[in-house]
């Protein structure tokens, strides 16, 4: 069955048959008026996000099935939710596609979307879906709440802080490699990996326990890139970073890959983007008990990867203590 | 000078600028951090929407500049909030352009946004740009503020109500039927009709006056075509409704661009889609003094079009008085 057998409002009404009973009483009204309504408590600020998935960019219907790509849709907006250390409450979906494709494809999108969804109490609250001419287009809005004045932002990072970062480096750019080059290895091989690159976990939780362990000073998600990333925390707070070369969080899973296909896995942790991790800075020093019940706890290491310096440049201090300037070789759109 | 001249961080650096000194004090946090921060008052609900417009379906460059795309993708968005009586706070702009287009037709987007948002109060605070395949995707995500409990939903239409429009209905198809069809006509003879096709107002305004001066039960607005906007009262509200042909309000312009092209005006008043005009539901009798200001004011007419009845079907009574079903035949995505 293709779109077109279908049409606009029974989508909309499908949708909004899976939503029922599962908003919460903050949300007044959801799908089925011009707006959705949402009632803030008091002493909560709003905190809202916004992210696109182009068909031929972001994704290739060949690389992922699309259950995958609705999941990596809401996934890219609940990670800048979790950059915050925000909880989302409602997500508004617009969306196109071509009349010609498939009704079961829409579906599965939609499912991937709601599964992860329910797991965040993120339900789909609104939205708009269009037909394209060519293509398919996903733009996901996520609203969250955070309590009054405690949204970490880009911008407090303070010379003398540590950089950490949650999980592992590069393993959206190992996926990515591995799917784009179809090299004869065995999937087996490298499951987290490409696990990480086709259904990424947002940080949500993790960014919950660590406003509740430490203080932190600011953060930010890792979409574009680790080096492309860190600068936006070195511009709005007027500060330098350094990076350490040998502390970066590689996996043995993304190492054992970069080595197949020949390429570094540093240049993956450093410029790699959609790791989807979170990049923070603070100014605890007592972090071990910290770490320990993080790693037991989510699965996945939290590592200083860094400091916050004097100046403006981020730089990198190889193996052998030597530094070089970093390079923002992350991925931005309309360039190379 | 093309897109891929400038880069994805450039264009978001120039929107930064251009915002810079615009945002309000409700918002803590606009463009560059990895979400938008808002502060609602104490009892402010929050209404959100969002729309969606794809180069090839809502818009040709050839009919309109980039100017008035932009203006319309966020008057589409406004008109939602209109619709709930609420006030705009705020804009998220997700949009995706091919990479060989011109920078300039980028800046004249950008533009056609920002001077609507400038005059309602309306600036961006966050969004995403990304490369396209083909072809030209805005999606603007809006968030409003509305008193609590004060949104006017879809479904409290009572039985008895009578149902209003604000202006002039049909004027959006005829705008389209005209560039469609591009006629040997002069514009300027219906230059009324061709202005609120391209650079539609949303009733920001009217609504305020309205939701001061009477008590409404219901409203929406006008987007796909009246006799497919009024079923989502009727379904939610779970009445009936009729409407009169003789009273539908169409201006001496779009009737004569009507007869030039060999069209019934009343079939674009009915089903024509975007006129983003208000339709509400009031049990209020004494009209007179509020349709009188109101067309002082905004220099457009009030009209009582229908009555709200018992029922759950929409129907229209002809100029002879003959009761007929209205069916949805406004536009509807993946159907013709």
């Amino acid at each position: 069955m293709r779109l077109t057998d279908v049409g606009e409002f029974a989508l909309i009404e499908g949708i909004r048959r899976l939503m029922r009973g599962n908003y919460d009483p903050q949300i007044i009204a959801g799908i089925g008026d011009d707006c959705a309504i949402l009632r803030p408590l008091p002493d909560q600020d709003l905190i809202i996000t916004t992210d696109t998935l182009v068909e031929g960019i972001h994704f290739h219907p060949d690389w992922m099935n699309y259950y995958q790509i609705g999941w990596r849709a809401l996934a890219a907006n609940l990670s800048d939710i979790a950059a915050m250390a925000g909880r989302p409450v409602g997500a508004l979906l617009a969306c196109s596609f071509p009349a010609s494709r498939q009704k079961s494809h829409f579906d599965q999108l939609i499912e991937g979307i709601t599964a992860l969804g329910k797991h965040y109490d993120c339900p789909l609250i609104g939205g708009d879906i269009t037909r394209s001419k060519r293509g398919i287009f996903i733009n996901i809005t996520v609203i969250g709440l955070v309590s009054r004045d405690k949204a970490i932002r880009r911008g407090s990072a303070q010379v003398g802080d540590r950089v950490w970062v949650t999980g592992w480096l590069g393993e959206a750019k190992g996926g990515l490699e591995y799917h784009r080059q179809a090299p004869p290895l065995k999937p087996e091989q490298f499951s987290s990996t490409l696990r990480r690159f086709l259904q990424p976990t947002p940080r949500l939780e993790e960014a919950a326990f660590l406003v509740d362990k430490i203080s932190l000073t600011s953060m930010i998600d890792l979409s574009d890139g680790l080096s492309s990333d860190l600068r936006h925390i070195c511009r709005e707070s007027g500060v330098g970073i350094e990076i350490y070369t040998s502390h970066l969080p590689i996996s043995s899973s993304t190492k054992a890959l970069a080595d197949s296909l020949g390429a570094r896995p540093v240049d993956w942790a450093l410029h790699g983007g959609e790791d989807f991790e979170l990049c923070f800075t603070s100014q605890e020093t007592d972090m071990e008990p910290v770490v320990r019940e993080f790693r037991e706890r989510f699965g996945i290491p939290l590592t200083a990867i860094g400091r916050v310096i004097e100046g403006r440049e981020l730089s990198l201090i190889d193996e052998r203590g030597e530094r070089h300037p970093l390079p923002p070789c992350g991925y931005q759109h309309f360039r190379k």
